[in-house]
Formats: structure tokens, sequence, C-alpha cells
């Protein structure tokens, strides 16, 4: 049996049924490569789960998990994963080739930022479109502009993940993001991303450390957010109560957020 | 201070974190009304967390919060809710009312339906489009149809939720969600919808028993999917995995699935 388990957004993201999982394992590997999980070290987590955990890269999940598949087949193993198990996209290929072997699966779910940036926002979950990734400038990409334009146009909100390297500890950071999507906005010419478009940092969401801001995509580009992983919000057409939200909970300045405001 | 804490998706779906407040909390509150979490009894959540549990409904949170607000004021309160606390729309208005009177508000997230539905799917999160909810006959809407209608129309899945009474232990079902879609498509005629189309159904999401089907939504419509709550997703284009997941995870018809991939 194969156990995917989520780990959440910090530390103790980990649900009472993922610890129990953990703990009944044969054998417990893990990835922190997707994302990262602040306060997470692996010593405090061996000792809450009282098993010993091996750390798989990349390469050993999605090339040769043969390590994996071979403990899944022979015991109980289970796969600890940043956030809710099934939102990168890799790990559904490591299921898929689990299945197709006779090797059951199944997913201990944890929290994601999928649905825990909107909320720290106060934004609503419905009100949101597609979501996408913003890369590194090495590897550019327009998709995450061209989704933010598709969103509005329909009056949606757009989650936008930044891009992470975890290997050699970078990460894509709010004020680096919003000055890619400023260099889209000269390119593409849409009216999507202007220096004047209101824009939510949402940085190290899950954590009792967690920060919200709203206000002009110029101004939040000079801005420093402090420790990773940052999100950014960009917001359509506001229901009243989500312009209070983002007054009070992101200290968004009133003549940005009231021009969105759906009369 | 008043903490939401997300209860996830099933008894065990709290994290550690989310344990860790209950516990140290002066008074804690519940709401479940918002969604059904299976096998959640109180007498052992309460145990859990040592500490009294006061179950309040809809009234009590959205009109007459003062109890709420006035726990919140004197101490830590905390207030336990399905799911990730503010998929339901209805939390962020309380959040905000206690901002407003100066008492100090954060969120422990949970595992949602949200992220749980497209992962064990095993479709890709970031093609699903904006999500609708499919409400009971009584309160008959379009807008689930039309939400459908505009994902389709950019190649992308649709998240379906389904209306509770919960005072009545009333839960939509998969099959009865079918036949309203189904009826809107007779009505409305944009091919979003019909008895042919690729539908998957996800019944009792996070739980040991949960369960995803795939398949023609005529054929869907007539099958009993077993104790709620139940999903549905309506998927658009599949990319090749996608559609390899939903005939081995949701044991689709690969005749139907493979009208779906793009070439």
């Amino acid at each position: 049996m194969l156990t995917f388990v989520g780990l959440g957004l910090q530390k103790n993201g980990l649900t009472l049924q993922g610890l129990k999982e953990a703990r009944g394992a044969d054998t417990v590997f893990i990835e922190l490569y997707t994302s990262l999980v602040p306060g997470l070290t692996l010593n405090e987590l061996e000792e809450k789960i009282s098993n010993q955990i091996i750390v798989l890269n990349r390469e050993a999940v999605e090339e040769h998990p043969d390590e994996i598949l071979t403990a899944a087949r022979d015991g109980k193993a289970v796969f600890l994963v940043p956030g809710d198990p099934m939102v990168a996209t890799t790990h559904v290929d490591l299921r898929l080739r689990a299945e197709k072997i006779g090797i059951g699966t199944k997913i201990i779910h944890g929290p994601s930022i999928e649905s825990a940036a909107p909320g720290l926002s106060g934004l609503q979950s419905y009100k949101f479109g597609r979501s996408a990734t913003i890369p590194f400038p090495k590897t550019p990409s327009e998709t995450p502009y061209i989704v933010v334009k598709q969103n509005k146009k329909l009056g949606l909100h757009t989650l936008l993940l930044l891009d992470i390297e975890a290997s050699k500890k970078r990460y894509l950071t709010a004020d680096e993001a919003i000055k890619i999507m400023l260099k889209l906005e000269e390119k593409l010419r849409a009216d999507a991303f202007t220096p004047e478009s209101l824009v939510v940092v949402v940085a190290r969401a899950g954590t009792s450390d967690a920060e919200v801001k709203g206000g002009k995509a110029i101004d939040l580009s000079k801005l420093n957010f402090g420790s990773p992983p940052h999100v950014l919000i960009v917001p359509s057409k506001l229901h009243f109560f989500e312009a209070e939200a983002l007054k009070i909970l992101g200290n968004a300045p009133a003549e940005v957020v009231e021009k969105y405001v759906e009369k």
C-alpha cells in the first residue's frame, strides 16, 4: 500500500489521520522540492511520527521510483508531501505507476495553498478562476499573464504560485514576481497587470507569521515580504465584503480597492 | 483572540496545530451546517481536545454572533469549522466583525474539498476554472450550468459542490445533482452537460471510504454512491495523463474518456 500524506503549510500542518498513517508505516519517504513547509525539520518530524524518514529528490520520485514502489509492494509505505498531495502534478504519475502494477494507493489530505490563500485574503473562493505559476526569469512564460487576463475578462480572481528551486534554496519572492508580471504587461499590453493594478501578496500562508498585503502593483513591488513562501492574488471585480476584507485584513488603500467594487 | 480552525474532511482531519489551539482555548465553538464531516462525533472530539464544545447553528453565527465575540474578547476562542475555514463565505463576515471591534483573528487551515476532489480524481488542479454549487430543486439556479459552459469554452474542468441542509440531515446526492444538470441542459441547450457528457463523481472525499467514478452523465445518474457528501467534476479537455487517471482511479470507460483527450 502506498499512502500519500499531506504535510500542509507549516510544521504542524499534518492531520491526526496523517500522523497515524505515518506512525503505522513500515517505510516513510518525504519530498521537499515541490514546496516549502516553514518550520519543518526532519528530526522533529521523525520524533513526532516515531519513525525514520527517507528524503527523496526529484529524480528519485519522478525517474527512478523503484525504492518507493518496492517498499509499497512489500509493506505499508507512506510518502509525505508538502501541502495537499496531488496539487503537484508529478505525484499523480507515481500513483498511477503503483496502481498499474497492483499496488493499492490512498491519499490523506492536508491543507493547501489553493484554499488557504483565498481564505486569508478574505476573497471568495468560488470567484477564483484557474491558477498559474510564475517561473524564474531564466525560464520565462507568458502563461501567468494570459491566465490573469482571461480570468479578469470573466470577472474572476487569479491565484499565482511562485516558482521554487528547493535544491538551491531559491524561492521566487513576491516583489520579484510582480516585476516579472509588469514586464509581461509591457510586452503584451492587455491592461491585465499594470503598475496601477490591485494585487494582493500572501506571505507564509498557514504559519503564525502569515502576512496579507493589498495595494498597487508598483507599490508592492518595492516591498520586502520576508521569508518565503509567497504567492500573489490578482483580484478582479470585488463584492463589497471582499473590498472590506482587503482593507481590514490586507491593509489595502481604500482608493485603490474601491475602483474594483461592483456597482 | 478568535481562531478559526479547519476540521478537514473526516473525523481526524484536524491538523496538529489545530488540535493544539483547540486544547489551549478558553471557549470552543463548532458549526456543522456548512458541510458534513463524516465520522465526526462531538463526544470523541471533546475527548481529543480535552475541552467542551458549544454547537452553533447558522443563526447564532450569522445573525447573533455575540456569544462568539464576547468569548473572543475576554479570552481565547476557537471556532471549529468543516474543511478549510474560509471556503464558506459566511465566516469571512464573522472575521471582519471581530477585527472591526479590535479582536485579533487567525486561521488554522484544514484540508478542503477544493483541492481534495481534483487530487482524488487525478485531474490537474491548475486546469480547474471557477467552482459552483448545485442547490436543491426548490431553489433552482442556472449558475452551475453556466459556470460549466464557461469553463469548457476555456478548456477547463469544473468542480460542482452539492447543497446541504444539515438541520434536516438532507444532502443533495450525485445522481440527483446530475439529473438537475441534465434538466438545465434541456432548457439552456449549450451542449455543456448532455447525457453523453463525461462526468466524475467523488463521494466521501478524504475518508477511508472515498469513491471516484467517471462515466457518461446518463449512466452515472442511475447509480447510488452511498452516504454523503458527494461532489461532481465536469472535465473539459484531458491531458493523456488525466485520461489515464480517470480510467485507473475512476473506472471510467475508455471509449468515453478518449473523446476528451487533447490531440
